[in-house]
């Protein structure tokens, strides 16, 4: 392994030992975040040898159900997942996995771009649902990490002006860096006023909203603000019982989705990072030595930064 | 006019005065379900002339604004709506409608076939929208008119099994009739327990709920009820915020969309009739000349029978 | 194995040893609609048993490709596919095949229906793509074998009228007795004249072409036929080269989709075949034993018959 | 009127005095890709008032059919348009329109950026028929007006690289110069070999392709370039008949759509323009006042530039 990011979710596993029904029982290895280089390759393997560059999509079917015939594997309830209880991730120095989702690098993309592409493929994955395209107008609620790969991959869908909204001025500042037209400060603002100040701000009510931080509040914000007949996904999970004016979504034909993880886009990001389409390589503001992990978590925990990178291998930390 | 069905919303304004923000200020005439016959047409109309008989769409866009182009109509904000305030409905002897959302009725199609084309646009709206299609396994909470409408969608549209529930057993028959493969008769079951007896007598998780009651408990068991990347349609209209299990149909991708009335049903919906393809006569349980418009009122609102016809033209009280 | 039923593609291999670029090199089993009884399992199957009743989709992918990863996996290049060379088909006693790949059938489906699972796929398949719906009109050129699950699975779908065209009356006649609505014979004439006629019984012009017999003159009508915004579904295949009236579909939108087999079709097929949704017997006109296989392709290769039916269990000859 | 640019379609009716089946057989006023100012509004008209700055959609439906309710009114056959006979188009000082097809400009967007509206109306109907998305490969076949269009659209709706061919150099370093990632000259190569280069350059077939020649060779290289599964955009138009291996992309189900005009695409454009994330400036390569209309269609006509605007408003020719 080369470059491990750290995610919400291992910090959470590592300090509650849950998230909802996924229990950790057993010692188990976080990280999914990851890319590497190719040490062994089984007998079948074709596409792949030693010394080839990859990116890990963490996510394998065990088996060939009707979610992975019809192409949503993401759904299949007996995938593998790195760093989901009981399996183990790759925040290691080896690791195996099924080469089929193991994705060569091209020469000009870097591993910590390779990592990367997991948090990207949420941001992909959640616009493809919310059916971004050119022109489109949108709300992205939330400016952690998540919200951001939104900010870049609803723009590189042709999306003509996103707003994003924020409890903290500096994570705005991120946004805005990475493409967001405007941001809204969020303080003690109804629902309804936050959704009056995105129209405000975009000259139109969005299309679509990307809700990334699962508070009730702003997954009402985010009914109230989408145009009748656009759609609002769920990125960001809270509690699991939340109150919201269904009635307003209903009759205005506001789709709500949600998404889970994601599918098919490691192909789609390796081919938008070797093209520099896309620059995802401000999300990184912190790099720790493997064995510096613990301080890493720590820094995690604590919400400095935006993207912590954990570097596996240790004759090269070089992004 | 020769034959109005009554709505639920026309009970509700009658009783009422208002439904949300609709609220009834000068007197207006009900009735939205309807079919007649042309007795004058502008000098523009080519496609109807007197004699004719038509059934009436009762929603007409106003102006060309971005819902009309991109054929949302229905959720065109200034939409012309009959008996929703301040736009009178067309229960009486002579009314005045616009030509092109008035569509000639085939001669095997009966006056009150035409007039039901209202209600059945309900199911075919939202069928439409919850993608049913071959094969499809569907759930339909509530067995009112339109849960009756959305089983003989459903099914028209390649659906291998469709289950009801309700409350009353004899709706619940009345659903076999028009083609429910299972019903069951809801007591006092908690939301998951009635997606658990959904799930067993499909064989399956339905991939599409269609909810026809609006209420709290009834929206939480479409959303466990349905399978993971499937979809719940909301079609009953309930309390203005409800408490849903979000995070449950966010995760397994569980889409929830309402529906607004419809748009390019007629057409569709003549087509099948003139096929003798739908067979909707048998919902028809009452009917009344439109002198004793009153009694009907009473009748309906009572609950009693599916749908209830008035008769407008003296001279003809047939079907 | 208990019925197989001989596919045009079968006979075609058997007297030309080639289809296309698919070259029988050496000795090949033939047969790709097929029904049987599990015999053994492997040790990871876990949804079969010895003594299931199955349905085989012929076709298995052999890596997760792209197309596989998107739901597509028909379009895999190195698929698995009975009976096209080098993959042997089954057609004999004793057969093994990818348990994923093999469908239970509920006790009320016969053998017979699940071996005809595989050519109603074929109608499936193509009805999905060309987006039959609700109150479709439909086309249908060619009244085949293949013609015939079109007609049968368009009408399941919801289409208020189909109309079917061939040169023979008597496949015509079997083309009524599955559903069409309206059949035109035809004779000498122009792909025009043949649209006119098909419009004309139609009332207005089909939305939906699916075109079974691969002639230039027949695409040309399914060009001509197709109302604008359209589309034209290619089922049959002629030559390599054929000459169409690109502009006419262009400006009128009328898209142009073939289809390669099918994907996605057993679950759907085995649901309504359990429902009695849809009726597949009266396709099976013949029955041979296995060892009168030989009588049974001469009486396929002459043209008579719409289905024939090799009994492959000694012991058990009924449908 | 201020601005209107030259369409090849113009040069046509001047020299020929038809379009397939569009006569001209009397006086006509041509143009139809314009921007200008308000001067007299109708008593209805509430969006616009007199001094606005507009760019003009030519197609305006004239009755509310099938196609303008389902969203796709450009295929409305009695749709008025600018420049089509025997409508008049816009190509004048003063010109009246339908106001709900008359967009107001943001203040910076220049009059020339409204009229280039147009032609990039056609790039975003095709990309949008075709399905780009984020990630795509696209081949574009012809580096005319058009052809660079769709390169501009195709890569603000994120596509990953575009391929571009003509047999002019200087036509396709204007393509490099609006962003295409890859040219070929084509010489004298056979369809075939195209689509291998194709291929050979993006490291793999694209998934889109579209076609802005209408030459039989380009259609079906065209054909063999694109991915099994994927899309053939056919926008150029040449000869009635043509000739194509369409049992190559039946069974490797690449979908063969064209395209007439567009639709829903003045709004798109605008907010496109609004936020600066497409520049047309660079298409604009020669200015003409009206008076000199003759020369600049002679310009047109010989093939000089790319787009040619007349400046239709004596006291101002600024872009």
């Amino acid at each position: 392994m080369h470059s491990v990011g750290i995610c919400g979710s291992d910090v959470h596993y590592w300090q509650h030992g849950r998230i909802g029904d996924f229990v950790v029982k057993d010692p188990m290895v976080l990280g999914h975040e990851a890319s590497g280089t190719v040490v062994k390759v089984g007998s079948g393997v074709t596409h792949l040898k030693p010394g080839d560059r990859v990116a890990i999509e963490p996510g394998v079917p065990r088996e060939m159900d009707e979610f992975c015939r019809t192409g949503r594997y993401n759904l299949s309830p007996t995938i593998f997942f790195c760093a989901t209880p009981p399996d183990n991730g790759n925040l290691c120095r080896y690791y195996k996995h099924s080469a089929s989702y193991c994705y060569k690098l091209p020469d000009n993309v870097t591993f910590e771009e390779g990592a990367l592409i997991e948090p990207l493929s949420v941001g992909i994955h959640a616009c493809k649902r919310a059916g971004v395209t050119l022109g489109s107008k949108v709300f992205v609620s939330g400016s952690g990490p998540i919200g951001l790969v939104n900010v870049l991959v609803a723009k590189m869908m042709g999306a003509a002006a996103v707003v994003i909204t924020d409890l903290s001025a500096s994570r705005l500042q991120k946004a805005k860096e990475v493409g967001a037209d405007f941001t809204i400060q969020v303080k003690n603002e109804t629902p309804q006023e936050v959704a009056s100040k995105v129209e405000s701000l975009l000259g139109c009510m969005p299309e679509i909203t990307v809700e990334c931080t699962g508070v009730q509040a702003c997954i009402q914000a985010g009914i109230y603000a989408t145009r009748s007949g656009g759609t609002l996904v769920l990125v960001g999970l809270g509690p699991e019982m939340v109150t919201v004016p269904i009635v307003n979504a209903a009759v205005r034909e506001v789709d709500i989705r949600g998404i889970f993880r994601y599918c098919n886009t490691w192909p789609v990001a390796i081919a938008l990072l070797a093209s520099k389409r896309i620059n995802v390589k401000p999300l990184v503001t912190h790099r720790f030595p493997l064995e510096k992990a613990l301080e890493a978590f720590e820094t995690t925990k604590r919400g400095e930064g935006v993207k912590i990178m954990l570097k596996c291998d240790p004759t090269d930390h070089n992004p």
